[in-house]
């Protein structure tokens, strides 16, 4: 937030029945954010999934970045986890603390960012909490979606012989940063677009995700990097994965801003902020997961195998493992 | 936070690992905390009732609060929600954005804290996000309820002429921030001790809560201020509400340490964070009212009615208006 506090800004509940309120028209239980809690009903015999993603200005977002696609980015991430768990999207609830400077019309273009996405991605505003700050602005969202009972798809599942997909492209979220961060100046100024557009406006693979319930045997969304990633999958699944090179499938924006040598493959496998569907099936799916993209207009490809060990290689062209020497991002 | 940084703490993962899966272990579908998204299945028959509630360092809790009872705080405000709703409480996510100067021992004693109240409270942490922020502590929490479908407890079904009720006692929480500030000095230590600790640890009232379910015609936590919430019920439900000054119940210690006289009864009913419930129900229903509190081992008071017209109005003695300057706590 750079603008200056104004004397017309509506106060706390003023901004939840004008801004917000609205969001949650579709939701009956949201009770048009009237009350402290909404009530929800899941159909019979489905589970209820749920997670939870926190974005803090200066860490997750910059503070003059466009406010809608801030909010945007703050649904997305968590729309991609129950993407990545095979969920249909249903709402989520938005917690906002708020620094002494917001002003008006950066809260309205937040709010209609978030209207744009609840209409592409079918989800409600179902509540939350608004609330000031002494510092930095932070937006946490508990996003909810539903599987029939017992069908989430886990990250435990990876058995050796499984076969490792990705969707997508690799490696432009953290291209991204670094066109947003003047780091990089190659390529054109449309595909350095590209690349920060990415980074800024990840797309949940919801429709992936779901067609590929009962056909993955364990799947995560990229936030880390897909090698940390992967290595979540192998940690849990307590199986190795070799990931070819050759197979990540990159950009051709991030091939002319960042390049494709070995380098750049490794810059592409440990950035974050893909929010790409990375996941394991047998061999004998390898119809499913095409159809699975065919069905859905996404791109998938194949990059490696679950073996028997541990951990995560990265192999080169000839075989022999590429040291990989940051394994993905960590906070702390 | 006020230590300093300390070289030994765990990284992300294994601060998940050691302090927070363990607070998982009671709940199968949070997956020992190594998964994307939390599973939950309600009970057929029942709707899921969540809220969210968002806690600031310097605003909701001090920096040098002992951390066990900021998490425990940060916990309760979200059961007292639910405890307003009839609900019974279930599960919880926990987001945390975590200053550059934390260290092990204050987050032993944060998860220590959790450990206690989800003991005393019946609740499993289900999953959450860890991450940095380069400014002030900030916890998020979701939590989640049960009630049997279509029967979560309103804010919209007071009617003229039932009656209004308040849990324990009113103006405690104020109190108590008015010591911690330094701003009270009379009463015995014992006496501004509990004040204090009124506003360092809320009672979420869940048991009455539950028991008022189908009792109560409305019903809220007092969070913003008896007063200012009593007009939340009010708006909603489209009635005007009346408090008689002299029925507001005050603790000894409020009593000693704050007063009596209408000045204190008024800072009681405008001060926020006694997560007392406040609700209304038909005169028909005193004699269920009575046994829920007696049931429940919860005091409840008798201390208006409800009335055709608008907004709430506090009564004196003599049946003249007393004007209350400030109608509650708001953010901004």
């Amino acid at each position: 937030m750079t603008n200056s506090s104004s004397d017309d800004r509506p106060g706390e509940f003023e901004l939840i029945a004008k801004l917000f309120a609205p969001l949650s028209a579709h939701a009956p239980g949201a009770y048009g954010l009237t009350d402290d809690a909404a009530a929800f009903h899941p159909a019979a015999g489905e589970d209820v999934v749920v997670t939870a993603d926190l974005l803090s200005e200066g860490v997750h977002f910059r503070g003059d970045d466009p406010p809608a696609l801030i909010a945007k980015k703050a649904l997305r991430v968590n729309l991609s986890d129950l993407a990545a768990k095979g969920a249909v999207a249903q709402g989520y609830l938005l917690s906002l603390a708020l620094p002494q400077d917001w002003t008006t019309s950066w809260m309205e273009s937040f709010a209609r960012g978030l209207a744009e996405d609840q209409e592409q991605f079918s989800v409600s505003l179902w509540g939350g909490d608004t609330t000031a700050t002494r510092a930095a602005l932070t937006i946490a969202i508990t996003a909810f979606g539903t599987v029939p009972a017992g069908t989430m798809v886990r990250r435990n599942g990876a058995k050796p012989g499984d076969r490792v997909f990705v969707s997508g492209t690799i490696g432009d979220g953290g291209g991204g940063l670094d066109v947003l961060s003047g780091k990089r100046i190659q390529g054109s100024p449309a595909e350095r677009n590209a690349l920060a557009e990415r980074y800024q406006l990840p797309t949940p693979r919801l429709a992936l995700g779901r067609a590929l319930r009962g056909v993955a045997t364990a799947m995560l969304d990229i936030s880390d990097g897909l090698l940390a990633d992967l290595g979540h999958i192998a940690d849990t699944s307590r199986v190795g994965i070799a990931v070819d090179a050759a197979l990540v499938p990159l950009s051709g924006a991030y091939r002319s801003v960042i390049g494709h040598d070995e380098k750049a493959v490794l810059g592409a496998v440990t950035a974050g902020d893909d929010y790409e569907l990375a996941f394991t099936a047998p061999e004998a799916a390898r119809g499913a997961v095409a159809q699975a993209a065919a069905a859905t207009g996404t791109a998938v490809t194949e990059i490696g195998s679950a073996i028997a060990g541990r951990g995560v290689t990265l192999l080169g062209g000839d075989g022999r493992e590429i040291p990989a020497p940051r394994k993905g991002y960590r906070h702390f």
